[in-house]
């Protein structure tokens, strides 16, 4: 077990990491050469041009040399608390503040009782004196931090009384903060999707599962269906095409771009031609003139893709059976998503359109059953991966418990026994080892919600979230706790009757309380300090800079900041949450960490998500109610787990006065659920009536068929028809960047759409295709 | 544990009472005097009148004096079985229908197992000879009934693999049987539904929880809401009285009605003025004129309801926030049922209008929070119910354990070693007081579901049969598993390790079957028996046809044969699924009494269903779900318990195998979940679509708003409006039964909507008032 000076020394590292990565971000974001990286979201929005047009010397042009700037590095601090939420709503989408209210919520309900836990707690918990004992007698070895905790009270003491109340003020308070949240989030939610300006997801429909008739192409049955069943409100449809291929082959075409950018780039500064080999990876078969053979391909594969856009365009197979359907008002829309339509249940499923960035259109031909079974493997697929995926990581912890070690490899031993690389060991090694194994883990994750068939951005990135956090609870909650202690215990737990085992559950949870602090100090300091000196981003951006970027185009390509990640950064969140809520009673020295993490964390994700990250899609804010029941759970399993160490402590008279509260906890549950959950998930009538009324008298000319015409076609359209018009806007760019373009090759016309630096994304988000950053 | 003979005593017994019934039954049927109750459907569906009439003879009236009927008394079960479906769905609802398909799913299900048991099970079981060893070692007392079951078979042995391989099977058929059932009641359903005629629930909708305005009334309020969100299709709207004080006086009124026609029968037979006393129950205080005195207290009574039917409609503070709400299309009905009306999620709720006869209006004013605390409440309380009523039922167990008889009472041991004495006890008494504990328990369970606030008859004995169901699974399932158990061994329980536990369960299950098969025999045989002869039908008939009725309209009013009671047949009903599920594969010698039970059951009750039940509302078949989600339960409990006995019985190579099964069963249920149960909940747009276009094709200048102007009018209005059309049709009936009326008397005024024998009715299905069987 860790001692007090394992912690600190812990403190120490992660403290100087975080300070070292904060001093490199402070250099590095005002260097002129990073400005993209670390204020893309301004050059996104179009309120910063680059600066080094307006630097006249060479070297300030990559180089920062006023070097007042280098004494005020740390004003980003008040730069990022500046902004009014009603700005970042504006700014940077409903979405992003409403994440950031999540910190906030963390500083609420755990601010009060890092105040009262030194008051009240501590002092408690100090005046037992069983952690003493226990050492003394060598039973099992401890340290001073558990003699701050519940543990060091006394079998059946009268103290619990005092623990008790306080896990009934605890969840109050909790439950308190939660509501006054979630109803202030409604409300937020509302009035932004009150006061916005007409879009078009307020008049479609997606319906799915359309059934296939012989006779009728898909959109007649389509068109036959809902001018039969919504005759009054129906407008029009748009059918979906799978363009699967089509977005392989620009995907193709646009990494032999890529090269074909690096070769034009190296010959336009050493004036040779450059030449390249054809076999594998260009290091073996013919030696043939680079830029003449990239061009070559890049136009073979530009033919294809016309060749293949008409046929998708002819072969009605190629139609997927879904479509969307838009209708005259924003009450004939929101009837025919929230009723029933067919006889058979399976078919034609209508639900809320997505808005158009929103769709994730590989999904959208999916069918039900095909869908169900898919949730039904990746469900499998989760639990295994939940359940199994705690072997490496116990494996990699019991290593670093340094007894352990020392037994596997005893050679290390005169090494082990060094002080400061034992305390190093034993207090970085834990919380890193967990970090890497959940390095790779979202993406798996992300793959299998894809898999499942899920028809939004918005739901990929809340049921990603989901199992995320389950993997967490499990993995590094629970398997912390209980396979570090099984390790240790194995033996015993066989041999011992089995009332002993909730005694030294209850008993390894406060003990586990070191582990969590430098887990948070590992996690939540160095960590979220490292998110915003965006290392990674920095170093491909000046990567593709240096050998690919030949425009001012190609720069602003190079840099896509990407979104803010809601499926990675939601469960590592309410991590915080649940051993906040865990260990606020049981260990309360923890909770001081927890805060620092939530007042940093605050201020950097203030700072990315006002300079950096770029919204990808905005569902108002519909993560909510997911981020309210998680917090909800982590109550319940606080209650749980305090129920579990009490009966452990024999305190008969006092344990079950605490049965009611997770029962009353779960009612308040329910209560918000119906209370405010159908803010987030339906439209009701009286609101679409008022806004239809609203936008009859002040425009009642309105063509709205034009308005809703193009909304959801599919991005292999908008790619081409945004040609001309989107010519006309590179020639105007140009005029500024002094950069010859092609604007009459083939290359270029489709380029246009998908940019090669999107297209990474292009599987991910098409529809960003024509939300991207040009304007 | 009860031997061989045990059961066959227990057998002889209640076969000898199930003939005896029956015999009873067939004599009773036949007599005139009793027509009314063995025949009531016919009464109330108009097709037959009274009998006396006919027969000219004055003995002949009560007495029937044809041998030959005498003869042919087994004919009834010809007659049962002679009607189809479709006149069986005419003559007394689909939901009537619906029910006798569970007895014959069951005997689907059970019948080829029946005869595969004898086959292949049972040898394979008698191959083992575990059971004869433990015998010897008298470890445990069993018997040869145990020797067929899956007890027999030795730990570890390949034989399992037969009973695996039954599992699946048996689990495959009856998810087939299942399927192939839920399919053709959803189709018998939709299409019941759509070759209905114009019936007014289908334009209508209740809207609950309608918010209190000051300036407004509840009906300016609902009026301008729909006006406003549902411009196009809102016809009109019924407000809701609170009229709770009205029916108590009314229910006052007709008991004390049912006196005056009592003294004045007394009257009429002896021509001698009866006295009563004012007093309490008439045996004290002033002697007085009875007929004078019982005329003075209805007319002071009648005053009073129509005063107090004034204040009612005058008083705005009588109308309560519930409304129905009328549409000119079944389209605009289903719209608005199906969708969220309101910003604020908690008012204007709006559902289905269950169809008049079907509303319960007394819980219409309940509100959405006070809807969610009595949930809350009633849940807790039936916890209790059903974990702590399992006490008293295991103390009897126990008494009837008679080795714990002996002990308690050593003086009864003489006449509990008589054999005979012996075997009565052991096979007759466990069942019987089950049988009694469960006599009260459905009308408590009933009381509980009003109080949750449930606003249609049907929902509410679908509730009520949750609750029983979850009572009849604890306690009478678990608790006759587990209790009879924990009291024989409660003491090795404590002071043996864990294993071991599953392992007794395991263990018991088997050896519980004659406990089952005594029990199936009490219930299922002799039960239903007594059903068929309805003695307490019967005895109040006669009771009241000898002091009350005067009139031939009073003895129609004085039987009332209720209807099916869905609450209590439906849980009974699903336990044999239970019981035919566990014990198929572990004690198949108990299905053949299953299957009596499921073909004896179907005769009768179809039987019942013709002759006598008379259908109080109609949900098409709405509480299939529940039915074939509880067969789904029974399945995984079963698969659950044979895990765990094979887990005991050291199968360690072939248990495995049997995990999957519960969750493929899951699957099933949540495909026929999705693919079924939206045909029970919604009404497709589409269906609503096709009728009203059909119906606006035939009847172009139809006029809906008359047709729907009194639909859910209070029956405290019908009870007044009826009256003159009513008038008319008592004149018409007096000239046929001969008995003089007295049409111009402002009881009868009153009367008529609310007749004495069918006020006890009153508060439970008012609107009965209006259906009532009259024409």
């Amino acid at each position: 077990m860790a001692t007090v000076e394992d912690i600190a020394v812990s403190a120490a590292i992660n403290i100087l990491t975080a300070i070292a990565f904060l001093l490199a971000f402070a250099v590095l974001r005002i260097q002129p050469v990073n400005d993209r990286v670390y204020h893309s979201k301004w050059y996104i929005s179009g309120d910063r041009r680059s600066t080094r047009a307006r630097s006249g010397n060479v070297v300030g042009k990559f180089v920062n040399l006023n070097f007042w700037t280098y004494l005020t590095f740390l004003n980003w601090i008040p730069q990022a608390l500046r902004m009014s939420q009603a700005e970042i709503i504006k700014h940077a989408g409903l979405d992003s503040a409403v994440y950031l209210r999540i910190y906030i919520l963390g500083l609420k309900i755990f601010g009060p009782w890092t105040i009262l836990a030194p008051l009240i707690l501590i002092p408690v918990n100090l005046s037992g004196n069983i952690i003493r004992n226990l050492t003394n007698a060598k039973e099992i070895i401890s340290n001073e931090i558990d003699s701050l905790s519940i543990s060091n009270i006394e079998d059946g003491s009268q103290r619990f009384w005092v623990h008790i109340s306080l896990a009934y003020l605890l969840s109050v308070w909790t439950c308190l903060m939660l509501y006054h949240e979630y109803s202030k989030v409604a409300f937020i939610r509302l009035h932004f999707l009150a006061s916005q300006d007409r879009r078009v997801e307020q008049f479609s429909v997606l319906v799915t599962n359309v059934p296939s008739i012989s006779s009728h192409s898909i959109s007649e049955s389509v068109e036959h269906f809902f001018k039969m069943n919504h005759s009054d409100h129906y407008l029009s449809h748009q059918v979906v095409y799978n363009a699967n291929k089509f977005s392989k082959l620009a995907k193709k075409r646009d990494r032999h771009q890529n090269w074909l950018d690096y070769y034009e780039r190296k010959f336009e500064k050493t004036n040779r031609r450059p030449y390249t080999q054809k076999g594998f990876l260009g290091i073996c078969g013919k030696r043939v003139d680079a830029i003449d053979y990239y061009k070559d391909i890049i136009g073979d594969l530009e033919k294809k893709m016309v060749s293949e856009r008409q046929r998708i365009l002819k072969d009605s197979k190629s139609i997927i059976p879904a479509a969307f359907v838009t209708f005259d008002s924003r009450w004939g829309a929101s009837v025919c998503a929230q009723t029933q339509q067919s006889k058979n249940p399976t078919r034609w499923l209508t639900d809320w359109a997505p808005e158009p960035r929103d769709v994730y259109w590989e999904n959208l031909s999916i069918s039900l059953v095909s869908h169900g079974l898919r949730r039904v493997v990746i469900s499998v697929l989760v639990f295994l991966l939940v359940f199994f995926y705690m072997i490496p990581i116990s494996i990699v912890q019991s290593l670093a418990n340094l007894e352990g070690l020392e037994k596997v490899a005893p050679f290390l031993q005169p090494v082990i026994d060094l002080k400061f690389i034992k305390s190093f060991l034993q207090g970085f090694i834990p919380g890193l080892a967990l970090k890497i194994f959940l390095f790779i883990l979202p993406t798996v994750l992300m793959w299998m919600s894809k898999f499942e068939g899920y028809t939004s951005l918005s739901l990929l990135e809340r049921r990603t979230a989901r199992k995320y956090y389950y993997f967490m609870l499990v993995n590094v909650f629970l398997g912390s706790i209980v396979t570090g202690t099984v390790l240790e215990q194995l033996y015993s737990f066989i041999h011992q009757p089995p009332t002993q085992i909730p005694k030294t559950i209850g008993l390894s949870i406060p003990m586990k309380a070191t582990f969590f602090i430098t887990y948070i100090m590992v996690d939540g300091w160095a960590g979220i300090a490292s998110e915003i000196l965006r290392l990674r981003s920095l170093i491909i951006y000046q990567f593709k800079n240096m050998f690919i970027v030949k425009t001012e185009r190609d720069r602003e390509n190079a840099m896509h900041p990407g979104s803010i990640g809601l499926h990675e950064t939601l469960p590592t969140l309410q991590l915080y949450f649940l051993l906040g809520l865990v260990y606020a009673i049981v260990t309360p020295v923890l909770l001081p960490f927890v805060i620092v993490f939530f007042a940093f964390a605050y201020l950097v994700y203030r700072h990315q998500i006002i300079n950096v990250y770029d919204q990808e899609y905005e569902s108002a804010g519909a993560f909510w109610p997911h981020v309210h029941c998680r917090i909800i759970y982590s109550l319940l399993i606080s209650q749980l787990i305090l129920l579990g160490i009490l009966s452990t402590k024999k305190a008969a008279n006092s344990t079950p006065v605490l049965t009611p509260l997770p029962f009353l906890t779960l009612l308040f549950h329910m209560y918000c659920k119906k209370r405010f959950e159908p803010a987030f998930r339906k439209y009701p009538l009286e609101e679409a009536v008022e806004k239809d009324a609203m936008e009859h008298a002040s425009e009642p000319n309105l063509n709205l068929r034009a308005f809703l015409a193009d909304a959801y076609l599919h991005p292999i359209f908008r790619s081409f028809q945004d040609v001309e018009s989107a010519e006309t806007r590179v020639d105007k760019s140009q005029s500024e960047s002094h950069v010859v373009a092609l604007p009459s090759s083939p290359r270029h016309e489709l380029n246009l759409a998908s940019p090669p630096q999107h297209v990474y994304h292009y599987e991910m988000e098409p529809s960003s295709l024509y939300y991207n950053p040009y304007h």
